[in-house]
């Protein structure tokens, strides 16, 4: 796959007015007159531009993949196609997930630039988790969309002929699924080049880095990532891929999207949470606080559980678990159900288990816990991550419910098990 | 997709050597003077036009796919492109299991035909069966094909990029795909209008239609080979792909090719034994020919993981259970090894258990079966084959090794169980 074509030119915030001034979809919301258009740049992320575009008469995003990682240069390329999977996986979630994610004006292939929606006064989660600031209705708005687009990019939902154009569509990323199977499931594992992590945790890195069971399970995680192509995935749904004010929640940024397993949106957001909770001793304790993220969690997994239930006996249109063969047996449709929640629950805590080692030992930490300057304090916070996530990888098929895992969270948190 | 091209014509015995005779690779083989080919049409199959073409010189095989199913007539299309999905699959195989399927001479993709080596003087292993005659090395061929194929077409051994590459390719056969997980994992299990079956049977198919344990069962395996695109399967990977001579083994037919789970081949092809060997008092009574299958299906079976964990031992150089990860660990790569082999025999029941219950109820059954004439006899043969197919899906996850659910096959084949 080529990395950029000859055409492509990075957006400046000199260019992008005269660049996106003749786009009809873009003047219609800021009007054709460019000079009284304001650019910032405000790409935050590890990967692309972002620009936020401000006229007299409205604001938009725009986002353009640069040919490599922006967080480590142009000495690791990465194909400008991420732009066209993102978009593809955008206005899926869009159908699925109504009012969720950022309608989009405008897309450019060959410059690889994406338009759209501009939500304010939206910050990004991970910055209101950290200012200890309450979101009202977050998780049942993150349990609702982990559900619907789930639920409706599955065999469950979907024409299947569809569902399979959908995985060649999608299964092209390799690039970025590379990404995601190297960081997430290798690298934390070994000595890897790309590795960092907070000197005080030595003795435990070299712990889990001998830890057989712990890397076989890993392992098994990676194999079902990349092979069972169960669903569309965000592909990197955690908190910093939420932006919310304090009573609505929207989702950004689905570029790594790829079928997968229902589980690793699932686990890799609550695994993002459970961290947020253990780095909040380095942002000013606040005991009520840290109980409402343990709470947000509870709702997040009750409320997927409730919606995909929902879903499942109301929207079961796909070659799966046929309403044909269970007339008169309701029961038995509950009985699969039953089943597919467990196989979810297990991979959703395995995968949470991976994230939460991987954000503190390989390439990509957390903002939650690289805040932290009192090193002592941070390696103790990502120590009780780490303890949490080896325990999920490891026993995530014998794990009781949700509060069961938010009790173990606790423990940990109080320094118990150490 | 189309069906079919405007220039497409099927062959016949007399179009054959002039459209053909321009072919070198053909003629290099059988000779210029098309005069002197001799063409047999000689398809039993369900889908395709097959033509032994015979020269002084030489012998091949000519295969096309017709527009429709040709079990049920052009009442049910079939895209022609399923020449193209063979072709690919052949390919592949003839390089992961070298000598072990047909080689191919020429390949036209508009009119759906592929030239390919002609087998002689093997019989389909059906028909060996039937005649209680054994074939030499049957089941270490068998399980080494399978091994092969199925370790050298995942992540365990592939460069991700090219996996991902056939996933996309193959995941595009829908059709095909459909034809499978419908008369397979749904038909069965209701009263479709294509299903039949032997008379006796009703009160037992009354059970199996009521029997939500087994249907929910059947669909978790559905689901898993709709969605769990771990490596390149046969797809259709039973004793009628087989043919054989008293000591050679081949295999041909893979135009269901698809990406799926690993146990899905392995399953299919231990049912289409353990029915052969229910079969076998409609053939004549032979205690010791019985005892054969049983002992082949073993060797399937052990071949099978002989080479697996050999292959897995030397030639692990996909992404999963990376050497860099284990190193002065080898018993922790013998731990995944052990796990992965559980969960495809664990997949291989299940899918074993459908197949002998799809074979008796839906649109295709056995020849084994359908050639005993005494109805009684048949249903009495194809009830043990229900009686061990069920169990088998239902109990997958916790049975012994194979020569439990050989003691178990026997056990049914007394009539101890009913």
């Amino acid at each position: 796959m080529a990395l950029k074509s000859d055409n492509y030119r990075p957006l400046t915030v000199e260019s992008l007015p005269e660049r996106l001034g003749k786009v009809d979809a873009i003047t219609t919301l800021l009007g054709v007159d460019t000079g009284t258009w304001d650019c910032k740049e405000v790409g935050d992320g590890n990967l692309n531009l972002v620009f936020i575009v401000t006229s007299g008469r409205g604001a938009i995003i725009v986002k353009q993949a640069l040919p490599y990682v922006r967080l480590v240069g142009d000495s690791w390329p990465l194909p400008l196609k991420r732009a066209f999977f993102e978009y593809h996986a955008l206005i899926r979630q869009a159908e699925r997930a109504p009012g969720m994610v950022p309608e989009i004006y405008h897309f450019d292939e060959e410059q690889a630039i994406i338009a759209m929606e501009f939500f304010t006064p939206h910050i990004i989660l991970r910055h209101k988790l950290m200012a200890q600031e309450r979101v009202k209705g977050l998780g049942e708005a993150l349990g609702t969309f982990l559900a619907r687009t789930l639920f409706l990019g599955s065999d469950l939902s979907m024409d299947t002929a569809k569902r399979k154009h959908d995985v060649a569509l999608f299964v092209e990323s390799v690039e970025l699924n590379d990404i995601t199977e190297t960081l997430i499931f290798s690298d934390p594992y070994f000595d890897a080049e790309r590795n960092h992590h907070t000197p005080g945790l030595d003795p435990i890195v070299a712990r889990l880095r001998a830890d057989v069971d712990l890397k076989v399970e890993a392992h098994h995680l990676k194999a079902k990532f990349a092979n069972n192509a169960e669903t569309m995935l965000h592909g990197d749904f955690h908190t910093g891929s939420v932006m919310v004010t304090e009573n609505d929640t929207k989702i950004i940024d689905p570029e790594f999207v790829l079928y997968g397993p229902m589980g690793f949106d699932v686990g890799m957001l609550l695994g993002n949470f459970w961290m947020a909770y253990f780095a909040q001793p380095g942002h000013g304790n606040n005991a009520d606080y840290q109980a409402w993220i343990l709470e947000t969690i509870a709702r997040i997994w009750n409320t997927f559980v409730a919606e995909f239930s929902h879903l499942w006996r109301t929207g079961r249109t796909g070659i799966l678990y046929e309403e044909a063969l269970f007339k008169d047996q309701q029961l038995g449709l509950e009985q699969a159900l039953g089943h597919r929640l467990c196989a979810i629950w297990e991979d959703a805590l395995g995968f949470a288990g991976v994230e939460m080692i991987r954000r503190t030992l390989s390439l990509a930490h957390i903002a939650e816990n690289d805040m932290i300057e009192d090193e002592v304090l941070r390696a103790q916070c990502e120590a009780r991550g780490l303890e949490l996530g080896r325990f999920l990888v490891v026993n995530r098929a014998r794990m009781g419910d949700i509060s069961q895992v938010n009790d173990l969270a606790q423990q940990i948190n109080k320094g118990a098990t150490s």
